[in-house]
């Protein structure tokens, strides 16, 4: 947990990123949820590096990264619509540009 | 290691998969690639968690995400040729029709 956050009662990590959003406070409200797939995802990429050490079928070992790479989609559509309804709303508001810029940047990556 | 494996002086994994390959035996050439990539992967999903927990901006952890996508999407490649070159070849020349049938399902899974 980074020093510039709190957790409230409902889960809301409150965060001051202040060099990225020119010191506005914004919450996530599915940091947590992002926190757990994202354990998930990491312990699932531990079970498949497993099967391969072990030798397992290179078809199940296929059908499972799909998985993964299915879960990491999931993780970042979460990610994604949590920071267009609090950051990028709170960014519009106060007519900070570079946040939408950004985050168009990251989109241009991500959808291929 | 599984006990059904041996690796050879050139680094090639002999594995015995029974089971899977009605007892052929079937060498791949890219196993120990293919676990350091893993371990890469999951590295830099260890990396992206911190990210989150620590309220980086969401832009950044969505590149980061899109990264591993790519790199998960080069193992799965790596695995599929290497599978390919060997045991597919392997089950080609032994009429064993089951391997095509499962790596069949398995790019259905992967490639949508």
């Amino acid at each position: 947990m980074a020093e510039h956050e709190h957790i409230m009662a409902d889960g809301t990590v409150i965060c001051h990123t202040h060099e990225q959003n020119h010191g506005h406070a914004h919450s996530h409200t599915q940091t947590k949820a992002v926190l757990n797939r994202m354990a998930r995802v990491i312990g699932h990429m531990e079970s498949i590096r497993r099967m391969v050490e072990d030798g397992r079928d290179c078809s199940e070992v296929l059908v499972q990264i799909s998985a993964v790479n299915a879960a990491l989609q999931g993780v970042a559509k979460t990610i994604l619509k949590d920071h267009l309804e609090h950051c990028i709303v709170d960014a519009v508001q106060e007519g900070d540009k570079e946040a939408i810029e950004k985050l168009n940047a990251a989109i241009d990556q991500f959808i291929r």
